[in-house]
């Protein structure tokens, strides 16, 4: 039997990462390539709610993905990828973050554009493949949309989002805004996380020049179930950068309704952070008012202040 | 005013990327961007042919970019921008290369893909912004198509690439096959040029892991006027190593009508070098049956040998 191609979002998979993975593979499959979505990572909840309601399989979680055919979806770069990847081949990209250090010996497909989320270039794909998009891969399109661009209020958030949100809650007989509601109570289902959860729940790590950095944001409409437990969310940052060996750590808790963030601050570099976010830290926490977006509003400054 | 945003290729520019920077930046002022077309290099005979015979206007040179907005085409590695381009901010990247180590801070347009030339990819863009191409700007595309795909002989020529290349010649009133014919006597006048000439013409650098490996290739009806003179050619690549400190330097003496190509060897690694070219070299000469793509059947496989 041929190799599969597994098409794969990021580690700490979230709904458009899992969404993408899912609809990319069956584009690929209605063109005859043997395509197996899969995960690097375990669901978050809110993602588990978007596959069981719309009726779809939770994707196989691939652990070592050396040796393997590799589509990337929603990253590319090392540090978010796979365990694995740098001993796999990857075949394409598609994604809507900065340009990472992902290298391939061969000319690859590789489409990342500045809009909301993944899922809106892959409905350009369909298109452009001239394949139709049916009600159920149309809600997962929907669902990862919606949810990487806080129900099109992130300032990620472009035109092009909104018309493809439109046409998509169209096609999966959806209303944008009552089923985003939906998805953001999911994503405000803090009570029954710990604090290490908070932290980890939706983690990146960056390589900014020398300095590995970590990242976590959480989306709530209740910024205070996790700032209540302030002190024990500190201790849950300073024990993983301890055992990460992070240069710093921070965790956003961005308010969706009010659309502003507090940033916990764990390891070092307090005044360049500081100073990159245009903030002041006391006691570890600055106020971020506006900031929404840990892609487009506080990678960029920090990695030019570390690199 | 503003600050421009230069669309550049490469250096030792060559057709596809002078005129694929010409026919972008055309798109983008259509769209209301200030957009100016640069090269980063001197122009060789074939794409200054190009121009006189279109009409077009030779674009300015930039010698140092750093705090520039650059768009890159027709490739996407360090090695090969324009001096200054770590120093600048890479807005967009349009190429058909293998993914190279580009990075930026923030999301950005970036467009790959496997076809045979970057004109390929920007006959598309036109396509998808709505913007129909005059027969001047199809000239230049078809231009950069043909003189990359060797008249769609070369290995890296998709259907896709034949389909783009009948829809060109149409819009700018040339027949393939002649106009073809026309560009390829020009890359073949090779009779003026100086040994040093013939190695860096056409010339392009990789880091594969630790070591820096520059490729030229000559490509031509008319191997021979090359290979008479090897041991000047030889004496050449030898000071060229002894400058720049590669590795190994390589030049490819590609015989258009054969489709294949010999290789020449200055530098190290001759052993490696001839293991992942499957290749016995006898006194620093190969043969390689077949071999027409420096960026397909070359750069991969010494890629993967000497990292």
């Amino acid at each position: 039997m041929a190799q599969p191609l597994y098409v794969i979002g990021h580690q700490q998979p979230d709904t458009d990462t899992v969404c993408s993975a899912i609809a990319y593979a069956r584009l690929k499959q209605r063109q005859g390539t043997d395509a197996v979505p899969a995960r690097a990572g375990e669901m978050n909840p809110e993602t588990q709610f978007v596959l069981d309601r719309a009726g779809v399989e939770t994707p196989s979680r691939l652990d070592d993905a050396a040796g393997e055919r590799l589509v990337l979806v929603d990253h590319n770069e090392h540090s978010q990828t796979v365990s694995g990847a740098r001993e796999a081949e990857i075949v394409e990209v598609v994604d809507h973050h900065r340009i990472g250090d992902v290298t391939t010996s061969d000319p690859i497909f590789f489409r990342n554009e500045p809009v909301g989320s993944t899922a809106t270039i892959l409905t350009q794909l369909y298109d452009a493949a001239d394949e139709s998009i049916d009600e159920e891969t149309a809600q997962l399109l929907l669902s990862g949309l919606l949810s990487d661009t806080v129900v099109l209020r992130s300032p990620t958030t472009t035109d092009r989002d909104r018309t493809v949100a439109e046409r998509l809650a169209e096609l999966a007989g959806l209303d944008v805004e009552e089923y985003g509601k939906e998805l953001l109570q999911q994503k405000s289902k803090l009570g029954e996380k710990s604090p290490r959860e908070m932290v980890l729940g939706d983690f990146k790590e960056f390589e900014f020049g020398a300095h590995e950095v970590g990242i976590g944001q959480v989306e709530t409409v209740e910024p205070a179930t996790v700032l209540e437990q302030r002190e024990a969310v500190l201790a849950a940052m300073d024990d993983v950068v301890d055992e990460r060996e992070y240069a710093t750590l921070l965790l956003l808790v961005t308010d969706l309704l009010e659309e502003e963030s507090t940033v916990l601050l764990a390891g070092g570099h307090e005044d360049t952070v500081g100073e990159a976010l245009d903030a002041t830290f006391t006691d570890r926490e600055a106020f971020l008012p506006g900031v929404m977006s840990r892609k487009k509003q506080v990678v960029p400054p920090l990695e030019d202040a570390l690199s």
